[in-house]
């Protein structure tokens, strides 16, 4: 009798002791490989556990993420299956996170010569950059997308963070001419902010022909340069699923693309008045 | 008594569902906010819990974080105090890593005309960037920086990455003459791949005088861009506490920067023989 409770002694510490060691190095896992699929194997052979105790760790951390809105955990069975976790940004953490990003934007000290906004060191602010990343993610995930593409330089960590969240390659376009990567294709384009015909070139080798691709950028004004991104990715018989744009300017109503999905809508640069209005995109 | 067993076990249940539930959220949180120093009381009002059971809870996330070297939780009582997450790259990790994309870099696919490398799809790798961003932190972290600094385009993510480890906001350079963020400060340089005298600039907006600051960049050959940043960096009175680096090159031995931290030497490229030579950096 006293051999028995000892061992079930024994067997609940090692076993309480094993899932808390367990539930951080699986949540940690999971959270690095974000839209991938993880067979439970790798980590029955990590813990040495029963595949049993793994997927119960599994259901607690899916069922929390569940409860607090931190993403959604699928669990897929059979021999080809495993565990994929897929970022989710809840309506109600993404309304604060834009209203918080319209806030800073509205402040007077952004505005620059010529009535535009600065907005850089959000942009290149990680955290930020993570946010809105993965809100395109959970956007356009469905359509499944193989590439995420932008083009340098402000485009970039929100392009990245998106490729990150979706577990894909980025795919950078080249502002300018500059060929040191070898064969590439090159179109002109018209810049909105300098109203001149640029020069924008992606390498051949960046991305197969006939992939699924998403287009990620900052801003766009009169779509000129996500125009040119779409022209650019006909050459490479790429399939454009859709586009992400931090900001978007309320003028030109008409934009030189069709369909594209922004967060936050610039209604107006006022330089005289030293005002700025910007508000969240209501989808 | 059947009461007293009753209330137990219902305390039992209750406080060990509340752990399994909070260790996968604090474990989230701790991760997305690296070397940020978190208060206690943050979880102790999210979860409604006690004080002593969120501080057990992040010494469970420490000691299994610390076995399996996922980094170091630093908790700092009093007042001010709470809790830190420090990203680390255990030796092993970094080895096994390094090695991996040395040998990915040296498929002989890779030789550019003129002798160069592409390894651009793998800077704009979120993984690789991820890691390489968390060998950069781990490095600097003590010298205790306040701006990770980068020329566009391919340092880029690699210094968001750092930037993110190391909870500092990413200062990007622009590598020419255009100036659409306001008053800026320009330098020439000579760029190692061109022999070409290029112009760099950086916004005076983004970079506070008086800084201490980090330099990341992808290639390094004679170290031109990088005598360019510290030239330009000097206009901003900063202070450069070092410059991590992904891949320098085994030639020129003599670099204009004196003091600089890489991962990869690139040995040799041999158009010719379609040979890349490429290895670690031992520190």
């Amino acid at each position: 009798m006293i051999f028995l409770i000892l061992a079930e002694t024994e067997g609940y510490f090692v076993e309480k002791r094993r899932r808390s060691e367990r539930i951080p190095i699986i949540t940690k896992y999971l959270l690095e490989n974000p839209n991938t699929l993880i067979s439970l194997n790798y980590f029955t052979d990590f813990f040495k556990s029963a595949k049993s105790s793994i997927s119960e760790d599994v259901s607690m951390i899916r069922d929390v993420f569940g409860e607090f809105g931190c993403g959604r955990i699928e669990t897929i069975s059979g021999s080809g299956g495993g565990v994929i976790y897929v970022p989710l940004v809840r309506g109600q953490d993404k309304t604060e996170f834009l209203d918080r990003l319209a806030l800073k934007l509205s402040d007077p000290g952004r505005i620059l010569p010529g009535g535009f906004l600065y907005m850089t060191d959000l942009v290149f602010d990680a955290q930020v950059a993570q946010k809105v990343g993965e809100i395109f993610a959970q956007y356009f995930v469905d359509k499944a997308p193989q590439y995420v593409v932008t083009i340098e330089t402000k485009g970039i960590p929100l392009a990245l963070m998106t490729a990150k969240a979706l577990n894909l390659p980025l795919v950078i376009v080249r502002d300018g001419g500059r060929f040191t990567e070898g064969s590439s294709v090159s179109v002109n384009y018209i810049s909105g902010s300098s109203r001149n015909i640029r020069t924008m070139s992606l390498t051949r080798r960046a991305l197969p022909l006939d992939s699924r691709v998403i287009i990620v950028d900052d801003f766009m004004k009169a779509g000129g340069t996500a125009k040119g991104m779409i022209d650019l990715l006909w050459e490479f018989k790429a399939q454009v699923l859709g586009i992400g744009i931090l900001v978007d300017t309320d003028y030109p109503k008409q934009k030189l693309v069709n369909n594209y999905y922004s967060l936050l809508k610039l209604i107006k640069v006022d330089e005289q008045a030293k005002k700025i209005q910007i508000k969240p995109v209501v989808t």
